[in-house]
């Protein structure tokens, strides 16, 4: 019943993970209240996003140029790389500010149930970035399910016998969070990572 | 931290109603994820959005046209006008499928507070329609809030004299709800609107 733009709008929306035909629809109809400036915008950028963006050559992360911006940062520690399974989540680690290392994105991780095999994810290039560039420190970041272990065990299996020091994320209860709504699952890796404290 | 494609398409979503930042980095993630096509349709219907979505001169919906389907539509009964408040709402009465009518969209209630009089909305044209075509029923199925209830009434106080049947829809417990679970202000009305069966 609406006219064939919105009805094309509307289609386009659906497309999006999580957004259902009433979303999408009314998703489409603020369009039409947007200004002129944001329709432009958003145009540009949809049309930039299929031509524009590619991964870094190095690292995997999402980029518009051959090296993503922290790839090209000279002042960055490039010994530390900091594996992750998306380029999103490179943004959550540069949000703390602190990490002052570089990072390799997987784009996936290994998972044979669904079909993906060490070869269909960025490892290779892991391994030879491993070797070229004389990495130090390997810090594994992805998360802890089963698709992540095994990426993480697969990871360590291969370079096993270098010298390069392999770390992982620390799991445990997150900061501020009450022990009582805890999952036991995170009690119990909490327990067994205990640190000494005195 | 992403290029600034995907930040601005980040913020293109942000702008939408019940889209906060989290949520935009999803939908702006998953257009690199999109095929080509989808983009293009995407990015063609938000240009023609701007361009060629306008109002029914004659009943205020969302058209592509001077006059929309249902206007243009000879065989519905132009005797008869179910008013609405907003375009949307005719998608939901057409989806019936029972209603033979036409439609007259509002585009608004009356809300002094908000600053939103009578001249505001689509009431004179209303008003027209009816002297002009010979309107027989006006049926008011505006939302049973403060603004819609004014908006009812200025309607019917413009009417009073005239022999144009004004009726609006009926407010009661919703098909297949459970009397348990109504709030008492509905529970009310389904009463006092109550009709005799027997």
């Amino acid at each position: 019943m609406y006219p064939k733009t919105i009805n094309n709008l509307i289609e386009c929306f659906k497309k999006f993970p999580g957004i259902g035909e009433k979303t999408a629809e009314r998703l489409a109809l603020s369009c039409l209240n947007m200004d002129e400036e944001t329709i432009e915008l958003f145009t540009k950028s949809l049309q930039n996003s299929k031509t524009n963006i590619k991964n870094c050559e190095k690292c995997g992360n999402l980029s518009e140029e051959n090296l993503c911006a922290i790839c090209k940062d000279t002042s960055r520690d490039k010994k530390v790389l900091c594996v992750v399974e998306e380029s999103k989540n490179i943004v959550l680690f540069e949000k703390i500010g602190t990490f002052n290392g570089t990072y390799h994105v997987l784009n996936g991780l290994i998972s044979p149930l669904d079909g993906i095999n060490p070869e269909d994810i960025n490892i290779a290039s892991l391994i030879n970035r491993i070797k070229e560039e004389e990495i130090k420190e390997v810090i594994l970041a992805v998360k802890p399910t089963v698709e992540g272990e095994t990426t993480a065990l697969y990871i360590r299996k291969i370079l096993e016998g270098t010298d390069v020091i392999i770390s992982k994320i620390a799991h445990g209860i997150p900061m501020g969070a009450d022990i009582d709504y805890i999952d036991s699952l995170t009690l119990e890796i909490a327990l067994s990572e205990r640190s000494q404290i005195s």
